[in-house]
């Protein structure tokens, strides 16, 4: 949209369009790039207040650097859309997050302004090291920025990360974007810890630019420089009752700054272009700012859906008498469950209302803890708390359990610890794309020992397996759901114990006159549902085919013997469906099992193949990787 | 061993006999039970150095807290020998590390005053905060003390646990054993920052003194006291030009304090259990402390091997003429490599003598990076170099990459970039038990789009698989290997490129007069050697008999389909062979291969069952699990 009130922006193809401009011109670029931002994102959905709350930061960085020469490292990934913008994808931009159109975060496969595969939080400082000392070996004299959330400060990675950049050479430059959120409000230490070294904004101005100035005319060292800010920094917090982290693993601090303000924002990075060491610039920005019902409700405004650009009302299709989010129904349960049972707990690590534990947390705050973005923690300290005796269930998306991977087997399944993970936005997620599609988590954990390992086909099953893993069970279990809506409109069915590694016959083969079914088809998790409506498609088009027997395996792990045994022996063919990664995951696991018994079948595996998907809804996905009725019908007939 | 000299460590059998003795004869149980280590680890080797750093900490924990009812919970578990020998297992302690014997870290399952399974290092905090959590969830005053040493406090999942413990109510104890030392030398921001803490100990003491005199008087209100140590804190950072970022999360820093002084460590430490909140007892020890030559030499006496107890003299095979270590192989060949191209990068979580990366390092320490203990920090960092150009040789024990499992997804793969993973100690390692044996990398890796796996037979292969990593691929490249020696004294064969996904007939299948070869042996690695002598034997046996084609695969992924193609057309049975978990792994994408293939084969797949296996020498394990030369001839007889 280049309207009339977007006169610059219209201008800006490319960083190196904006760097042309005067500088009193940016806070007008700021504003039209908001405005852009609010018109495309009320059309078109995607991940919203973060990227308001950067658009400063965003346009003073193209502004002094020299991208994409120099490299910014952006953590996470939500907060790039006005990069994107400003990067040669603003007239694309109405295709974002759509089949085959500007990707969900910044990926070096879309462009060259784009540093890193982002998506996952606490990345940044790592890579950026790893540029800026390739710069380094390299003699190069690229500038190399990580910018990095406070909510992302929680990861240890990022921790890992800082307490590299101090002691290895290097010039890299990270920039804290303080907005005391990750996508809820932000936890722990570090964030009380930055909420503090808030302080005297004008003190450190003064501090900063007095070094400069004395370094201007030649009479300060770099050395001396260092001093100074150090004496200051410990009188500043004997001041403030405070002490910098930063200066104390060698990373030279600056701010805390406001990172609205665009002219001061240039300022600043050209002063700190010029200095050479790691160092980390503090700002403090707000999310949503520039737009009130985003300021006012960053957790919704996070990826709010469409919404009036002018009012902030959410357009919200109407879901009366709809199934419930699979999130409901792991919510509403797990509450119910905890006025049960006292010993139950809740682990979520940032993501209370992404997973719907916030239904708990708002009626038992004591036993929900909120770790921060802190996947590995949340899973080790679950270990802590089952092992005196309570009851951990530890919701973790899928694709972040990837981070959580040797804690599940060093902390929990050697010890056979009682703790329930329930994996969320397992399966293709859609428009989140390859960093977010929780397909690795059935091969990589299946072939831990002492799991079981379940996923339910829909919300009664979750149900029963949420009860069977907290009140039948004293081992680890895993239960993995997808993201969404389930097709139970009426959930709400009494809690009732399932066997472990027991699945269930869902319709029997059926015989057409001249054909014998001779084929079975063994589903895990919802997908069984598509496979039903396989069936009925099939029937449609020829009421006298043969239809295969369907069978909800429910657990991997154990896997049942006795249907195994029945489907062997009573039928040719073998389809397995799985909404995940083919390799090593539930058909290798059919397969295994029909080796180790003796049996030569005929297999038909359908899961998701050996490369990465890109984003587009789950429907166009789902079609493209064979996991939809088409697929199914075309594997049964072959 | 029960001598005159250790009449007091005789009289102790479980911690409560210790809490019986008086206060001043503790030196003497110290020293009784460092001569007690020192003697035992010299006939039977084990962790030598960190037991004998924490001999007085062991005893003034166990003397002040009444264990196991308060839980002490060690971190990685190299230190806690002197712990096992004071709760029940002296007598048993010259078992240690044996098949069936005392276990090599601590381990719930062996003992009730083992609260965490042990092994894997920055583990101690969220899993002790888990216990502080549960105790007060539960309203009992149990204590719950985290013993974590500076080298450990690298790792992200410590700081997360430190993040957490400022802000979640807990009485938790965080002991930091600081010696600076992880096994190498400690790296890192933290290890320089805690270096800079280690100011005046007298002006600790006496701060901390008065605070509890004055609170004992009734004069301090626990708010108070707060204030005192903050305003201390503060005056203390201004002095030494350091700051507490323990004080900045919230989490009351005590120290530093000598750990060898075990007196005023117990006055210390009852001090500390009488307030509450979470806090911190910074101590300083010597790994190796009380043995000149573990003192003169900590990382070779980490774990020593046998030695001479009177002169430190390690008691070491010869090894001329014997194959070299697959570890030296690495590390001369990278060496080598990195001769001739300049944008070869080392880099190692901590372990630049266990992998050998040290040979590179010595002659070009600029491009060796060593990380500390921050394996996901190893992975993003190289992505990053490899992202600018580098080829970095990231090398991570295959069970501690379990903790880069994301990092190796969402920051290598997804992007493809070029960074060579070399996984040491994959498959069994032998007395480091469960938490060591690198058994799942093959499943869980194999799942991970974009990803070349290979494992080398012999080291002549390792260097031509290290060779087509370096010098003939642009995508990611992982290398598994085993802990030990290979199997050709001259090693030394010139560098040359492996095609890639390509397999090798090792030795053809015979038939013998009666009995027609109808089997192929399908290979992955090392283990392959095994099969050789397992043929060397058959044939002695019985001169006559048929004997299985082999075929070492070399390439996990790609899988060599022309040897599939042949191997399915030729034989009727097939069996393979790994070195690793058997869910999933590569017997499983054999499995997969011919089932898609559209083949049906008799298949028998040897490797690790679905259980941790325990600590014994490798042979031992080997044949529990039936990957010795009887088993492959029970599997080839069948």
């Amino acid at each position: 949209m280049d309207t009339n009130e977007q006169k610059l922006l219209s201008e800006i193809e490319f960083p190196s369009d904006l760097r042309k401009l005067p500088l009193e011109t940016l806070p007008q670029v700021c504003a039209e790039l908001r405005e852009c931002l609010i018109d495309e994102l009320s059309r078109n959905p995607g991940h919203f207040a973060s990227s308001l709350g950067v658009v400063e930061l965003t346009v003073a960085l193209h502004y002094v650097f020299n991208t994409p020469e120099d490299r910014i490292v952006w953590d996470v990934g939500h907060q790039a859309y006005g990069h994107k913008m400003l990067t040669g994808r603003r007239k694309q931009f109405h295709t974002n997050r759509r089949l085959g159109g500007i990707k969900p975060f910044p990926s070096p496969q879309e462009s060259e302004y784009d540093t890193t595969t982002c998506g996952h939080a606490s990345v940044s400082i790592s890579a950026a090291l790893g540029m800026a000392v390739a710069a380094n070996q390299q003699g190069a004299d690229r500038n190399v920025i990580a910018v990095i959330g406070d909510g992302a400060m929680s990861g240890g990675l990022a921790f890992e990360g800082l307490n590299n950049a101090g002691t290895t050479p290097n010039n890299m430059l990270i920039i804290l974007n303080d907005n005391n959120m990750s996508i809820d409000r932000a936890v722990g230490g570090m964030n009380s810890y930055l909420h503090h070294l808030h302080t005297s904004g004008t003190y450190n101005r003064f501090r900063n630019r007095a070094a400069h100035k004395l370094a201007d005319w030649g009479l300060l060292t770099d050395k001396g420089k260092k001093r100074i800010i150090r004496l200051n920094n410990s009188i500043k917090s004997f001041i403030h009752n405070q002490h910098n982290m930063f200066e104390g693993i060698d990373i030279r601090y600056f701010g805390p700054q406001d990172g609205h303000d665009v002219i001061s924002l240039v300022h600043t990075l050209r002063s700190l272009k010029e200095l050479s060491g790691p160092r980390l610039l503090h700002i403090h920005t707000e999310k949503g700012h520039g737009y009130q019902p985003a300021v006012e409700d960053p957790t919704t405004f996070h990826a709010p859906g469409k919404f009036d650009p002018e009012t902030g009302e959410r357009i919200c299709n109407n879901t009366d008498g709809m199934p419930p989010r699979y999130q409901d129904v792991f919510g509403e349960t797990l509450l119910e469950m905890a006025r049960r049972n006292k010993r139950i707990v809740g682990v979520t690590p940032a993501m209370p209302t992404g997973c719907s534990m916030n239904i708990m947390m708002r009626e038992m705050p004591e036993r929900c803890f909120d770790v921060g973005i802190a996947e590995g923690h949340a899973v080790t300290f679950s270990a802590g708390m089952a092992k005196d005796g309570l009851i951990p269930v530890c919701n973790i998306y899928s694709s972040f359990a990837q981070r959580a991977y040797d804690n599940i087997i060093h902390d929990v399944a050697i010890s056979r610890l009682h703790v329930v993970m329930c994996l969320d936005r397992a399966g293709i997620v859609g428009e989140d794309g390859p960093t977010h599609h929780g397909v690795f988590d059935l091969p990589s954990l299946r072939t831990i020992p002492n799991l079981t390992i379940a996923s339910p086909m829909n919300e009664a099953e979750l149900r029963r397996l949420m009860y069977t893993a907290i009140e039948c069970q004293d081992g680890p279990f895993v239960i993995r759901y997808p993201r969404g809506n389930g097709i139970m409109p009426d959930w709400r069915c009494p809690l009732e114990a399932t066997e472990i590694g027991k699945g269930r016959l869902v319709s029997e083969a059926k015989d057409s006159g001249a054909q014998k079914a001779d084929t079975a088809i063994l589903s895990l998790g919802p997908i069984g549902n598509t496979v039903q409506k396989a069936f009925t498609l099939l029937a449609q088009e020829n009421p006298t085919t043969a239809i295969p027997a369907h069978y909800d395996m429910r657990f991997l792990k154990p896997l049942d013997s006795s249907i195994m045994e029945e489907v062997a022996k009573k039928y040719d063919h073998i389809i397995t469906i799985e909404d995940g990664a083919l390799n090593g995951g539930f058909g290798s696991t059919v397969l295994e099992w029909l080796a180790d018994n003796g049996y030569s079948k005929r297999v038909t595996r359908l899961g998701i193949p050996d490369r990465f998907i890109e984003h587009g809804t789950p429907a166009e996905l789902y079609h493209i990787v064979g996991l939809d009725t088409e697929g199914i019908i075309k594997a049964i007939k072959a």
